[in-house]
């Protein structure tokens, strides 16, 4: 078989855990695999390398910054290399360039647009391991970029795809996938496996396991990943198509995620491409927006003149800046006022079998009512529905589903 | 002008001087000059790079060194190139391998072949500030490799051939080259201009100032070099071709070395290759060999038998490998008895005009003989007498030859 096993930052933190990662590398390599590592930065140095640049400039140019940052897994490469042979273990490092990660040159957040493995190939027929610095490539000027946050497990995606590898093994500090939080939710259960299509959903919703990117890419061509802890032997879960299995049970897992707030533009006129001109105006500004919501007014002072509130939520951090825009331009699109809530968590629901099975929102808002927890704002796609509610009732949600849909109980 | 800055690792070692360079550049640039800068590590990188590596294996291969090193050089620019942006400056920097810097596949200690500089022509052209990180290249594979101690002179030189630039400076935490090291000697001076020649011999006896092969590679080319201090605005020593002025004088400099360690070989077979297998059998061990000696042995006992005395000086950190070898094969090639002694110090005088002026040596053992210093062992070359005395007369026989040929005097 032909392995990538790509391990995170913190599995790679200290020289100690370097060797372990070393020794769980040559022992599939010893169980008759070709084995390609791909590994983040040491655990702590990619914060050094930006506290350095920001030290320097308050908004570094995202070229400069890649130069800096991809040092970090530059050094972790090296340092892999180094303990696979005092393992007596053959080896060769390669840094994304030398591994043919090609990029568009968007710096900081790099898109991987062709990979040529020519030299990782040679080297594994001679028999060697090869480690790949992970969350970086180069652009057609021969510059360095780095392929943005969660970078590595799209690195170790892309390798898979072009060495057309088996297995893609992601190595993190959790055992794998679970149906929500377990620091919220005790009975959380650990997944054996999930759809890609969750995955992301999951990855959007705030599960940090795995970057959205790299799941696209994994989806696109077919590659099977194993999310699996990496100091323990124990099996992960499998990221991977969907099937008749999964699909027995209407909800796979819940999420939640309290760095949105919700903005609201209070009786706006009713008239085509208004929501346009508002949306537009946030995307302008470089502002995420998540849930879109607009509700026709019908109080009693404005009903005949068709007026409609209009609600959207962004992240946190956007939200000041957000409502100043709104308040500048909110009346240019005839708006009465802006309201905010910075106060909100927005709980969901995941899962390939929402498309085949009924009464999923019925059950779930069921389950909120009966603990007193009131809805601001719903929104569904195929395979997920999002309620935004009180902050404070967050946590109470995610235990009131967990256990209103019995997520802890393995698939029968 | 075309201007070659180099900063060493002591004058980027903070944020705060990165910004200090930053601003010399910049205002060499603002006097209308073309610049180009390299930079070292900051002071402290590459010893805990390296700490790190020998943590992990305690003779790291020297590839995989590379790629840890390098990095060291790759934050220093990105740092400087952020600085000059801070400051409004526009600026591009590059890594070894983008800045055209080509070199064989000797890791560690490559050396150069060839240096494509068109990346940097063209954003010299678009007037931007260019920096490039020292001290690596690439190789024919694409591997990161590195020159070796003082590479990052090499790439200044390197690139001030390539870009044909009217002026290669190298600042150091010192203001320029001395007659002597001013620790030792109170009114050791400052020079204003020394030659290549004279500057590699100082390099080679000791003073570290400036790597040899970059001394030399400037030398090829006829690059001049401004030796001077990163922190001050004052002229320091330029290196250029030797001239009638530096003539004038039969000394222009004396060095001190306590780094190396006699070993002598007792009646040994005074017949022709007796010497050269000495000497290969050092030199097969990886040991460089400085001084050597051969001593015909008159004492009566063996004054028939055509016996000899043979004596050569090693580094010091190689000395107790050297005892051992010699003890154990000194037999075959016939010697009664091996000696040796690490409590020795090599005093040189160094100048071009020794070609010209007689009685140079004469002078040296009188100043010396005259504090009552014994020689050991003599050694000359064209521009060079060195002797090699007890280690605790070292500094004292600095002081005495730098008064005997009063070098505290500029030439008149």
């Amino acid at each position: 078989m032909r392995v990538i096993q790509k391990y995170g930052g913190s599995s790679v933190a200290t020289i100690d855990l370097i060797r372990g990662v070393a020794k769980r590398a040559i022992s599939a390599k010893n169980e008759g695999h070709e084995v390609v590592v791909v590994l983040s930065a040491m655990k702590g140095e990619t914060d050094r390398l930006l506290h350095l640049a920001h030290s320097m400039h308050p908004d570094p140019e995202p070229r400069e910054m890649d130069n800096i940052l991809s040092t970090g897994e530059q050094v972790s490469i090296g340092l892999f290399a180094l303990a696979c042979q005092a393992m007596g273990e053959k080896v060769k490092s390669f840094l994304g360039f030398q591994a043919g990660v090609k990029t568009d040159d968007i710096h900081g957040r790099a898109r991987v647009t062709d990979l040529d493995p020519a030299r990782i190939r040679t080297e594994l027929a001679k028999g060697r391991v090869v480690c790949v610095a992970g969350f970086q490539g180069v652009d057609r000027h021969g510059d360095i970029t780095t392929l943005g946050r969660g970078g590595s497990d799209t690195t170790a995606v892309a390798l898979a795809i072009a060495l057309k590898a088996d297995l893609c093994e992601i190595f993190t500090d959790v055992d794998g996938i679970y149906t929500t939080d377990p620091h919220i939710c005790s009975n959380a259960r650990k997944m054996d496996r999930i759809s890609y299509e969750e995955m992301l959903e999951l990855a959007s919703l705030g599960a940090k396991v795995m970057e959205i990117r790299s799941v696209e890419l994994a989806m696109n061509y077919g590659v099977q990943i194993h999310v699996r802890h990496a100091h323990s032997q124990a099996t992960g879960t499998l990221i991977l198509k969907e099937d008749s299995e999964m699909e027995k049970t209407p909800v796979r897992g819940v999420t939640l995620s309290v760095n949105e707030a919700r903005v609201t533009l209070l009786k706006v006129p009713d008239q085509p491409g208004v929501a346009a001109r508002i949306i537009s105006l946030v995307a302008k500004a470089g502002i995420v927006v998540d849930m879109i919501i607009q509700n026709r007014s019908f109080s009693a002072d404005h009903a005949s003149t068709k007026l409609t509130d209009f609600s959207f939520t962004v992240p946190l951090t956007d939200y000041p800046k957000t409502i100043e825009l709104m308040e500048a331009t909110g009346h240019e699109i005839g708006a009465e006022s802006v309201l905010g809530d910075d106060n909100i968590a927005k709980v969901s629901l995941v899962g390939v079998g929402m498309r085949n099975h009924a009464g999923v929102a019925s059950l779930m808002f069921q389950a909120l009512a009966k603990e007193n927890i009131n809805l601001s704002m719903i929104s569904t796609s195929e395979i997920k529905i999002s309620c935004v509610i009180e902050k404070k009732y967050g946590e109470l949600a995610v235990r009131a589903l967990h256990d209103a849909f019995e997520l802890d109980k393995p698939i029968a």
